[in-house]
């Protein structure tokens, strides 16, 4: 396989993006590639703040790839900044080549450039396999993880 | 018991804030009022950012409780806006009095109020009482949370 290059996301990349995140059990049923314009508009927010890190992975000029960052600053734990990992998605044809492993240890790579002193994530009860995953890469499950639509 | 006020944390809050931090079976080991410069630096840190909320309910002038709110735009749900709940505590002499639910509430509210479509936190698996609380106001524990120390 080609050389692999992990960099901020761009409005380009926007549809191999929402192609990720809807071809996924949970995601099918919750995203739209009918219409565009809501994700370019979360990524122009997501672009404009410095704690906000979209970012894909790009193999050969596809996007194979995609996480986001966030940097939350925080009164406990002495002031520690800890960072949030959300929206993990590797292609199809991606799975299993270790991809997933290189974009979590960029982003613990990237937390601790950033002097996070903690990176967390939460998954859904249902992703068995991504729960043994993280544990691999040093995860703890240590938290239960709740959730309210509004 | 005195009308409450919930409101955005100033550097004055800060030493009643680290201590109800610190007076907590985990905080307990995590906090030092010994030196109270890291926790000035991150609420400078947060107060500069519009997506963070790190708030106070006051009663009869005494910080009784905290918590700090997270915006996080995203792409994933078709661009959906989500906020993050962090360092939830009350005061030992207000606990069983609601504030915590009214601490919930305004959270919950002020997501709706920026267009929040999810509001989620994590608690650690220890805290049986707190996921009662949770589900109570109406959250699922549909995820599992996991945390990496750096």
């Amino acid at each position: 396989m080609g050389d692999l290059e992990i960099r901020a996301a761009v409005a380009d990349d926007v549809p191999e993006i929402v192609a990720m995140l809807a071809d996924d059990p949970l995601g099918a049923q919750r995203e739209s590639l009918d219409d565009l314009s809501p994700y370019l508009a979360a990524l122009e927010r997501l672009s404009g703040d410095p704690n906000q890190h979209l970012m894909v992975a790009v193999r050969e000029r596809r996007v194979v790839g995609t996480l986001q960052l966030t940097v939350i600053p925080g009164l406990s734990r002495k002031g520690a900044t800890r960072s949030v990992i959300e929206g993990v998605r590797i292609h199809a044809d991606e799975r299993g080549s270790g991809l997933g492993t290189q974009l979590i240890e960029w982003a613990i790579g990237e937390s601790r450039r950033q002097d996070c002193q903690l990176v967390q994530l939460t998954s859904d009860v249902t992703r068995t396999d991504a729960h043994r995953f993280y544990e691999r890469l040093g995860f703890t499950a240590s938290h239960v993880g709740f959730k309210l639509p509004l």
